[in-house]
């Protein structure tokens, strides 16, 4: 166990308690607070949800289950098992593959990525790629350079036949459905949110464009601190809930009842604010627009054509609306298809799935100086756009990300993808940045650079 | 609409009023009373759910929302949607396809099938195929002969992509797994239930054998009565809900739970009795035995090496346990998938799956005298084992059955696999025999019969 491994002793004991279904919207929000090492969280290995027996045996031990409604099943290391689960513990929709055949990956794997070496951010020595693994609770990873798997490993709850969830990955998934639409030009990513949804035209949303929904420069009154118990995220999360709401509830009961509550803070189009909500906005306006649920959708426009091996699903609320901010679980090589097909700028298998400016789109990234206000530590430089950031670094190098670790990383320049899920125990990425961005790009200097002939 | 599809419009004002998931697990108990036609049930065509428009919209309509979970979402007209969409409402667990390519089924279609003739039991007037296909509310049946799909259709909420509910087919699935370990010596049918289950032994089930729960010849207080408040029934759907259970509840929470607590009434090894706890019990029974839960034995003995084409699923209880008794969803073709595979005895593809003893068990069929007490006045002569139904007709016919119509029906005789989803208005499957049962075998003849090189 790394000294790395315990910076963020601090900020687990602050963020943890009690999150539940929360935590699966918590953005970036988290602060990274240095702490002693030593102070006591369970490293990747002790963490191991197999090792740690959650859900074995028949019945398992009653301090071993994991179920609804009492165990808290987002709290670290609980999270570890339930990543793999959700299904399980909540109502879910199907994001069918079809029943044609998968279209198998091709594999060219290089053992030598493991002995990678790079310096994580603010640190002073150096870490080999294998070793970042599990400094970042990784559950699953894969890396395709040049549209073949080089590198591909699964561990804690993972298997090449489980699904994942994808946390705010999701969100890139919703968005370029939405950048599909615009550049298909079913979309006009200027008309105002309160056209296409007059249920929202009150609500801050009302005067706001897709366009904002899609870079996240909207006003919203809507704080995700959940060490304040006003902030919205909590009603947000009853509002969304597909279990029972207690008698006396009087609020929201959906997605859509809450978007319709959300109240104006600020002007739209100034500034960068990760909130979850404009996803869920942004979800509402494709499924009015198409007909179809966002979960319907990425089955008809990406499953059924990526040669997926596995269906996906959303978690959905009380009236089966598609979480589409945060609920998609999938397989770890079908992710892996969706950035090869991004990457591809819209080509998979020979096959054009979309346009190439709804990619362009999300390459060319969002307003940078909206998004410098934000202050993302890590990610200087960057921007968001398509719901996908862009870190602008000189690999032109963009990419999905979720809470816990989960990212979809694609540098075209070295016609490198890289999926992960995981499970860190910090929700913020900012907890895993330091030994992922670094090692990301240490690999993409590597294979841009590996003998041709490899 | 005909006159038999108002026969048991009376038994539907009786029986199902809030019977939300209790209805999974009627068995055959509901009574058909004749009524006068026009008593005001919807016909298949009327009670379409497309054309009813549940769940349609972003949102849907209030009244047209079926969702947690006051929605009473297993009533007629509403279950028509709810058996193709019980993970959108419940937690449920996978059961794997794996990743491999699905084997195609073979085609040799035949339109003539649709024109076949018989008379309905009871019945003075003859019927064709086609019409029977409306008047049991057929959601998709595929007939297969030879080993070929000689006629397949959908209706209603499915289509060959979805997944529907297998009611009580559940069981037969759960009782194949039961009779394949016993002929592989693994589980001994001899051995009692307490001894493999120690928290069973002061139960009911404690002295009863693993072949009388096969068989469900054990003594047990169970009522599935739901008219009586005091039945059983409800307990044990208050324990098996994964939803919250409210403040005040202080009994079993889990199907396991449940099962501990049922009492003895008569001998073990008299008389056939259908409750569902017997499979409940027969795959807690498995799972100890196999370290498998029966969704996750089920995709590694038959989905993950039969060809299937979709992931299928079980609802679960409130600790992950899948509903052994009538959990199962399922796409139509990989039923017949199973159905092939049981009339193969084990073997599909050209590979051996499990030995062919555990289908000569099931195809012996239980003790007749034992089954005749029961009084099922459709099945006359007829048995159960390894909960399957044999009808000891002169094809040697047995057959899978749940409620509200599912079945996978199968004729050795005839080398002919009928199986069917069904969205039926009443539970009991004796509302709906009469018009299946002899065009089944009808089917049979007619395939018997034609011209071999057809």
């Amino acid at each position: 166990m790394s000294r790395l491994c315990c910076r963020f002793a601090q900020t687990l004991t602050l963020a943890l308690p009690a999150l539940l279904l929360g935590s699966l919207l918590l953005g970036w929000t988290v602060p990274v607070v240095a702490a002693e090492p030593g102070t006591g969280v369970l490293s990747a290995e002790e963490s191991d949800p197999n090792r740690l027996g959650w859900m074995q045996g028949f019945p398992p031990a009653p301090e071993q289950v994991i179920g609804q409604p009492d165990s808290n099943y987002f709290s670290f290391p609980k999270m570890r098992w339930t990543v793999c689960h959700f299904r399980e513990l909540l109502p879910t929709k199907q994001v069918s593959r079809g029943l044609g055949e998968p279209m198998p990956l091709a594999y060219a794997l290089d053992d030598a990525i493991n002995d990678i070496a790079f310096t994580p951010i603010d640190g002073d020595e150096p870490m080999s790629w294998q070793a970042s693994l599990n400094e970042n609770y990784t559950d699953g990873l894969l890396i395709l350079h040049q549209g073949q798997v080089v590198y591909e490993v699964y561990s804690g709850c993972l298997d090449e036949a489980g699904q994942h969830g994808a946390m705010s990955v999701t969100k890139s998934m919703t968005g370029l459905l939405g950048e599909v639409l615009v550049a298909e030009g079913v979309l006009d990513e200027q008309a105002l949110v309160g056209d296409i949804l007059p249920e929202l035209a009150d609500s801050a949303f009302g005067n706001a464009t897709v366009k904002q929904l899609l870079e996240m420069t909207t006003g919203l009154a809507y704080s995700e601190d959940y060490s304040d118990p006003n902030a919205e995220i909590w009603a947000y999360n009853a509002a969304a809930s597909p279990l029972p709401k207690p008698e006396d509830y009087t609020g929201p009961r959906t997605y859509y009842e809450y978007l319709a509550t959300v109240q104006p803070q600020g002007e739209h189009g100034q500034m960068f604010g990760y909130k979850t909500i404009n996803t869920d906005a942004l979800g509402w306006v494709i499924a009015r627009t198409t007909g179809e649920s966002v979960a319907s959708l990425l089955s008809s426009r990406l499953w059924r054509h990526m040669g997926a091996e596995q269906d996906a699903y959303f978690t959905v609320d009380s009236i089966g609306t598609p979480f589409a901010g945060g609920g998609l679980s999938a397989g770890l090589r079908d992710m892996a298809r969706v950035g090869q097909l991004v990457l591809n700028e819209g080509v998979i298998n020979g096959e054009r799935l979309f346009p190439a400016a709804a990619v362009e789109r999300i390459r060319q990234g969002g307003d940078k100086q909206a998004f410098a206000a934000a202050g993302y530590r890590y990610l200087p430089g960057g921007s968001y756009r398509g719901m996908w950031w862009s870190l602008h670094n000189e690999h032109g190098a963009f990419a999905a990300r979720g809470v816990h670790g989960q990212t979809i990383y694609i540098d075209p320049t070295a016609e490198m993808v890289i999926v992960r899920f995981a499970s860190h125990p910090v929700a913020g990425n900012a907890a895993n940045d330091p030994t992922s961005l670094p090692a990301y790009q240490a690999v993409a200097e590597y294979l841009l650079n590996r003998s041709p002939g490899y």
